[in-house]
């Protein structure tokens, strides 16, 4: 450190007097971006401080990556040395910024002056000096400003009015014109260029529904296909999902199949569980034969896309012992001692039908480009959305790899991470550059845990990297609340997935049949579709299909509710009752929603407005409207009070209009 | 990016599994050290995790400064990712530390096996695979440790007795070995070596008495001297200080001298400011004729110092107009343009007994070394303190490399930054080597004040480096809680300083007098001690000598008091009455502080003691004593009263002892 210090005493031409400490956001310093789709801003906050009692003059710089030249934004301080900036991103290319800062001795030497003018001060001899400043800056300005700035040191120092030159001194025009000419060379950067990736809207902003294409058939118990399931397209569209999420739609392996509730024992016929990929009839990217032709998905991928539903398809990086790599590549797979393959266990379980991959084999460069060109295939059949299987079992190292990768071509791709595991592990996989991530919602419930979650994920320095995508069920997961809390449960917890976060999602038809039936003592389902082919009544009394076509609906009409980390939380007096707002970024849309955590009983509560983060006196008048039921409102004042019956509706998603 | 990672994916010899994301304390990246002191600990966070299911192990590094070998500590996982592990520092060296990990392959196996052998699993073909796992790190292990490995090896796979076989395999012994096996080029480094610069103890442990000697001449009114003045510094050992610090003892400028009460027209015989620094008669090496010679002032340090004093010089890097400085360097200085060399101003307010010094001089190399030459005089006639003048208008990197100059040789050498600045200057001022700082301690005045203060300085990131010097009163500031609060709010706030942080200081005396009356309408002392000679009826009625003796006195007997960083606040339900505990480091004594800001009213109120924290049980009985008063109770369970009377003593400073 001495070393350092020392050279720096003797030499440096330029005195390091300007510290630009942290900038924010920044992630693992500045290692991985932070994340933005069109038309969100990216709010920066700089510490900058100086020596000495001189003004800062500190700008927040920001382009497109690669580009030459920086725009440049001045930031503002509020106080405590910390400079606040924003730039906003116009259209879908990744962004770098940073912050420079620089003395600006003219501003200081304004402040002196003003004060010994208002002091009566006698200003002869400043004002030399301010002409001083003035000439410096002109030497090194360009020819535009120079002249100027030169004309009006003389004004300084030589008019005869000295009150005339003490007003050219002071104009802010004067300021202005100043610090365009200072040497921008002399501005002190801050060490690190930091990253956005920006990725196209729907990674923000996104309705997901999941279904086993091989459970509608044409006719019940029959093996569905890509041109049969085409008959539900225009149901899912009309309840609202932009994305369908498939399960593995490839080869099955035979060997060690699973049976009816993940029974070792399959009998004949049974399908077996599409996450066990690859057979002889080929692996990662084949199609299942009894689900058709890569034609026959190309057509649906087509009718989707008519329906405006975009398809994600499931990759999961295992195998099926009878998977193609496992012969044609055995050095990707790890072998025990008494010559079998290792499969997947988490002992005393055994997964027979599942082979992991071994990512640290020797031969690894040939298995990472071979994994790579699987997302490649299906981005050449029309694939732009993939939901990745387990990413936490892979090297992150394969993840930063692999989305750069493909990114690099495909700008468009979405990766969606299916990672329950640590938060640091998801928050990593998310650095990696997934677009999207699974969470912890679907275990959340009560308010003070969803107040802290949201906080954590939706605020701060994680949710600059983090997009989470809320689902209230999966294949896997079939929570408690949800196999006892009835139909109002199952509501409260699509409109809380619905309106917390933008990117949600449902596995149906279970979800909208109100499926509650858990294998005993398990938080899965009994009978679960992932080892057998169900036939749905999609329409049983009680379905909630026009309820999540209705939350859709309000998602898109309502702008408030196409961002996660506008989330706010209000005081509501009341364990019972959760209540948040969000607001659009123009601020013209407002969305109020309580939620009940009470699936019997009725609950009231009295909460606190945020009448003044809407910009509003103590006294204003609010006109709401309850979307969910039509249901108009007036309230008056910082307090309204709520009441919510599950048995009508187990929450409200209020409009708010300023009157 | 993309570069990047397909370098690594392509080429990577060891695979970047492992993530140590954050290590704690780090500050700003590792460019500058964590403190301590020789008896401390630094306790270090290391946020560390793979991806996957396996073990990690986690170690803690660390080593004196430059040392070739590192000691290892095992860091131990709570849950979330985040490792904990200490050392401590034995001496006063500046030390190293960082963090690796590797995967714990085998221990992973271990677990794996236990779970089978739960599961009653036939085991060979894992007996085996755990064979390959000793026989892989025997063969990098040392010759010491490589034939037991391969010896356990052959027993996993060959011993006729299975149980026998798994019992060596799950033997903590076995583990053990094979952890020291493991080969340590594998180990992920965290890639930054942290530093800890470790300071003597007086560094985290002083009382500070500043007197002006100038005011104890032999006779009242007539100028000290080092002589006369030596005559006080058997009271000030008796009040228990260990540090004496004195205004600056330099030759004080004529030109522009200011007289009493800071006025510009200074009278005859007027003695002028001692921070107008320099006259004909010399400069910053140079002792004020009336205060002494070198010799005298030799005299007095070694007097003191036979009293357990040492003395603390102020360091002011400014000049009077008549400073030699001025005439000899005249580039050292801003030059106005009308020939006038530039003096301080904070306009309206202009200061022409003193100059500023112009750090960005392109003479600076010479002006830089002989300020640091000004250290070394004084460093050289013994003084081991210096408190730095308003170090916050000279540029940092000044600080950067002076005291890392001077701390390269005199390591026993303390710096006191009297910085009243914004926050993120003072901690960059703490950052540049600063030993102490001064802090808002003189202002605060609440209870919630002083939680959020201490909270902010004491705890977290900033307390690693910047280490708190709590002051009631300077020659420069007389506080409004001061001026109206009487006797007891100078006992309140002597109590509170010297307890709530282990270092402190009075200015005396008129501290321990009482001293009360500002300059009109300001906060600061009339006929101040800066601008004239003062005579001290230091035995006035009243007067708090015993009080300070007294505190001192705790705070020697009491280790808890010895530290900062050790605080902790107690819940107390009186918004008057502030409570908080400090723990020795051997947790053997305990000293809990209960203050009153009222002034003048009795306060009482319960607190909830801190049971938990002390390993107690809700219902344990705690002696406690009152260190002021020395008066005793006995307290049961949680809760206790506390009563406070101002007109008797407002505060009470208790040990507790556990029954």
């Amino acid at each position: 450190m001495a070393t350092r210090r020392k050279t720096k005493a003797e030499s440096a031409e330029h005195f390091e007097r300007i510290m630009i400490e942290r900038v924010i956001p920044e992630v693992d310093g500045g290692r991985f971006p932070v994340k933005r789709v069109p038309g969100e801003t990216v709010e920066v906050e700089a510490h900058a401080f100086s020596d000495g009692h001189d003004d800062l003059l500190v700008f927040l710089l920001y382009r497109k990556a690669g580009a030459a030249l920086w725009s440049r934004v001045p930031m503002v301080c509020n106080g405590n040395d910390e400079w606040r900036a924003a730039f906003s991103i116009k259209e879908r290319a990744d962004h770098e910024y940073t912050v420079e800062a620089e003395m600006d001795e003219f501003a200081t030497w304004q402040k002196g002056l003003r004060k010994k003018q208002e002091a009566g001060q006698d200003l002869s001899v400043d004002l030399q000096i301010g002409a001083g400043i003035l000439k410096k800056v002109a030497a090194s300005a360009s020819d535009e400003i120079a002249p100027k700035l030169t004309a009006w040191a003389r004004e300084l120092e030589a008019s005869p009015d000295q009150a005339r030159a003490v007003a050219r001194a002071l104009a802010s025009e004067t300021h202005a014109l100043v610090v365009e000419g200072y040497a921008r060379e002399r501005f002190v950067r801050y060490p690190h260029i930091l990253k956005v990736a920006v990725d196209r809207p729907r990674a923000l902003f996104s309705s997901w529904y999941e279904f086993f294409p091989r459970s509608w058939g044409d006719k019940p118990g029959e093996h569905g296909s890509f041109r049969t399931c085409q008959r539900i397209l225009p149901e899912i569209a009309r309840m609202g999902f932009n994305v369908i999420y498939l399960p593995p739609i490839h080869p099955i392996g035979v060997a060690h199949r699973k049976g009816k509730n993940n029974s070792t024992t399959c009998l004949p016929g049974e399908p077996g569980c599409p996450w066990a990929i690859g057979s002889e009839e080929g692996g990662h990217k084949t199609i299942h034969p009894q689900l058709g032709t890569i034609e026959d998905f190309k057509a649906f991928l087509s009718k989707a896309a008519g329906l405006g539903l975009e398809v994600a398809l499931d990759v999961a990086f295992q195998c099926s012992p009878d998977h193609p790599y496992v012969k044609a590549h055995p050095q990707w797979f790890l072998w025990r001692p008494d010559g079998t393959v290792q499969y997947a266990e988490n002992p005393p379980k055994k997964y027979e039908d599942v082979l992991p991959i071994n990512f640290e084999t020797e031969d690894r460069e040939a298995l990472w480009q071979e994994l790579k060109s699987v997302f490649l295939f299906w981005i050449e059949q029309g694939v732009r959305i993939f939901r990745v299987d387990n990413p936490h079992t892979k090297p992150f190292m394969f993840w930063d790899w692999v989305i750069a990768e493909i990114r690099k071509d495909h700008p468009d791709v979405i990766f969606l991470a299916e990672a329950f595991t640590r938060p640091k592990v998801m928050y990593r996989l998310a650095k990696a550059g997934f677009t999207q991530s699974y969470t912890y919602f679907t275990w959340r419930n009560n308010k003070h845990e969803f107040m802290d979650y949201m906080n954590e994920i939706a605020k701060g320095p994680v949710a600059e990297f983090f997009r989470p995508n809320f689902w209230p069920n999966t294949p896997d997961i079939l929570v408690p609340h949800l196999q006892t809390g009835g139909r109002p449960m199952f509501i409260m917890r699509a409109v809380l997935a619905s309106t917390l976060s933008s990117n949600w999602g449902v596995y149906g038809p279970a979800f909208e049949l109100c499926l509650n039936e858990p294998f005993p003592g398990k938080e899965e389902y009994i009978y679960s579709e992932k080892y057998e082919i169900k036939s749905w009544d999609w329409d049983a009394p009680g379905n909630l299909k026009d309820t999540l076509a209705l939350l859709n609906r309000i998602r898109r009409d309502n702008a408030a509710l196409q961002e996660t980390r506008n989330i706010r939380f209000l005081e509501v007096y009341n364990d019972q009752l959760l209540a948040y707002w969000k607001a659009s970024s123009d601020g013209k849309n407002v969305i109020l929603v309580v939620a009940s955590f009470d699936p019997v009983h009725a609950q009231g509560g009295r909460m606190r407005l945020p009448l003044k983060e809407l910009g509003l006196s103590g006294d204003a008048v609010l006109e709401v409207q309850d979307l969910l039921t039509g249901m108009r409102q007036v309230w008056r004042g910082e307090f309204a009070d709520v009441h919510i019956d599950p048995r009508r509706m187990p929450a409200q998603v209020l409009r708010v209009e300023k009157k």
